[in-house]
């Protein structure tokens, strides 16, 4: 996609990447980031080029929400100086970003633990510049956790210089070893948890954003909610639960996910398990979703959509699909039913927002909202008209 | 699924594994056995405990049709002294099965070349004693050769033995490194032969099959026709453009097999080429065919199904798909449609066949035949009514 303006245009909600997320005053969002990490490793980002933009989600989604990382800065000398947050959504978070890997390490009272690869082209590759930086950082004593299919610590190059400098390779995409992969077994349909995945008409079009904003709202309602991830940017930022499903072999896709399902239900007994869909189920090039819907027997179904996405990401020639198409896809695809649309509101002004909840909610005649513009409320409400047994959870203030 | 009953019934048509080849006269088919392998290196297939059944397919398979090696012998102790083409299919080929490695190996005048896995176990791994097997193969000088999901290059105690007995590890399902694979960009949509998908309402039904028999018939009317393989099996044999899908990462499976399609249109210049399917897009552990609708765009797709199959394959929880379900299955998930289904006839007699035949051209309005027990024009009928402009092809006579 392109989103290469920076300049946000005065009517439209704030907002450069693919969501934004929910406002809160910058204090709080502040605070919020030093409490979640608070005793984690540190981390700087590294997002050259591609920070706010649609390459850019790892980073991204990292400075929103990361649980496994304490997130110093990012490094994109394009908007050396600017604030993450002020960027991403117009609201500080106090991460900074800096002009490059020496500017990151310097202003540090320790060198960081890590250096997080946060670009996820969708080439899944490296740049010889990256490789660089990456080196740098290793020469530094940072640990590399990267995203990226090229797993950096099966590269001759990297490891070695790992090795020589004791520092670790967090390579996130990488599998589990063939012989400890399995086959779905249809355990899943055993679970008692209601299963509702987040697909989406695209790829980097939101669904992780509100799959964790609907998470917190169930939880919050006392609705115990599990969300399982499945791509790298979730697992970066520290899910429970979750798989790269992009990267496990199509033969173990549906029972891989299958077994992290599993795990969820027994771990934690939830009332819900969310699951985080990828690409499209259209999608050219990108429908991992068809093993996301063997593998999870979802009951249910939300499907998030940008109604001024022009082309699919990545791919100017690729029309989009619009809600009716993908809806009626999805449910002659698996045995399951599309319960509600959530809207990505990018170039979008609150009006127009409004008008589309208004217009596609009557067009399909099912429950529409936006899960950042609009209450969360929206969201939950979605899910209890669909599985009213959820009633029946013992019900909490919103926090 | 369980194949395991050895005893033919005496009305069904002859066969054990998924698929019987055409009936050819005894000395026919070796003769073409010794002279398609001329020249190429030998090889002993391991296929203890499992040939002539499903999970033996990869041996059926190279006993049947192999390119690239030159098939010496399968190892089966249960089946020790038969001709693995009596029982597959009634007709003598002259390979010989016989008791373990000991024995194939001294009754041959020099050591075979080559150990090729034969088992496609759907866990895609390797039990205790056949890595046994595997190692005594390399200490004897062989090379071996494995379609598993665990890449024997990788392991250690294999790798180590291999490189003190300085022999080769081909692991063909092992995928090109990440960095060289490359994305769905939508060239094949200006490939100009016509691409048509052989799909399946099952795993190991035959898919190969009847898209060989059909390769071989339509190249031999002088419409120019390959066939790109997306299994190990079809890539052990020797398919000349193939890819094994299972084993690429999601995110690069539309694009690799786009690749090789284009390959095959640039390098052969066809009026057809086949795409052989894996699994099922309704199989709710093996959909990979989503990627393969996806890569290949094809404008047709012939669907094979088993009438007599009472479950999946491997899977006795899971019933099996009518064909009417998988054909608006396969044609609302992508833009193309249903030309004519073929028939596996496992445990069928040839009556039951020509009903089945007779019931499904009415029931579902399209051709219907038996790519092996009936004549082959049948076949290449199916393919001229769906696509009549393949008619213009200059006619020579079929060998």
């Amino acid at each position: 996609m392109d989103s290469g303006n920076l300049e946000k245009p005065t009517k439209t909600l704030p907002m450069m990447g693919p969501q934004a997320p929910p406002d809160l005053p910058s204090i709080r969002r502040s605070l919020a980031n030093k409490i979640e990490t608070k005793g984690v490793p540190t981390a700087v980002v590294y997002c050259e080029g591609n920070f706010g933009q649609v390459d850019g989600k790892t980073a991204n989604g990292l400075v929103r929400h990361s649980q496994a990382y304490r997130i110093l800065s990012v490094i994109d000398s394009r908007l050396e100086g600017r604030d993450t947050g002020q960027v991403l959504d117009n609201v500080s978070n106090d991460i900074p970003i800096v002009e490059d890997l020496e500017a990151a390490v310097t202003r540090e009272a320790h060198i960081p633990d890590n250096l997080i690869y946060g670009m996820a082209p969708s080439t899944g590759k490296m740049s010889p510049a990256d490789r660089e930086v990456v080196l740098d950082a290793i020469a530094l004593g940072m640990n590399i956790v990267s995203g990226l299919h090229e797993y950096l610590g099966d590269d001759p190059e990297i490891r070695a210089a790992a090795d020589a400098s004791n520092v670790t390779i967090r390579d996130i995409r990488k599998p589990r070893p063939s012989k400890d992969m399995r086959l779905f077994d249809g355990s899943v349909s055993e679970v008692k948890a209601i299963r509702i995945a987040v697909l989406g008409t695209d790829c980097a079009i939101g669904k992780r954003t509100t799959a964790t904003v609907l998470a917190k709202a169930l939880n919050a309602r006392g609705i115990k909610t599990v969300l399982v991830g499945t791509g790298q940017t979730g697992l970066m930022q520290g899910a429970k639960y979750g798989i790269a499903m992009d990267a496990v072999p199509p033969q173990f896709c549906c029972g891989e996910l299958e077994r992290v399902i599993v795990a969820a239900s027994h771990g934690d007994e939830p009332d819900v398990i969310l699951i985080e869909g990828q690409g499209a189920l259209s999608h050219p090039a990108f429908c991992t979703s068809a093993f996301i819907l063997r593998g999870s027997q979802p009951q249910g179904v939300i499907l998030q959509h940008a109604p001024r996405r022009a082309h699919r990401c990545d791919f100017p020639a690729f029309t989009m699909p619009d809600p009716t198409s993908e809806i009626a896809l999805i449910e002659s695809f698996a045995d399951t039913r599309v319960v509600g649309l959530t809207i990505n509101h990018e170039a979008m002004t609150n009006a127009e927002v409004g008008v589309a909840i208004e217009t596609y909610s009557h067009d399909l005649g099912i429950p529409v909202t936006d899960a950042l513009s609009r209450p969360d409320t929206h969201l939950t409400d979605m899910v209890l008209a669909a599985f009213p047994q959820l009633r029946t959870a013992p019900l909490v203030a919103a926090e």
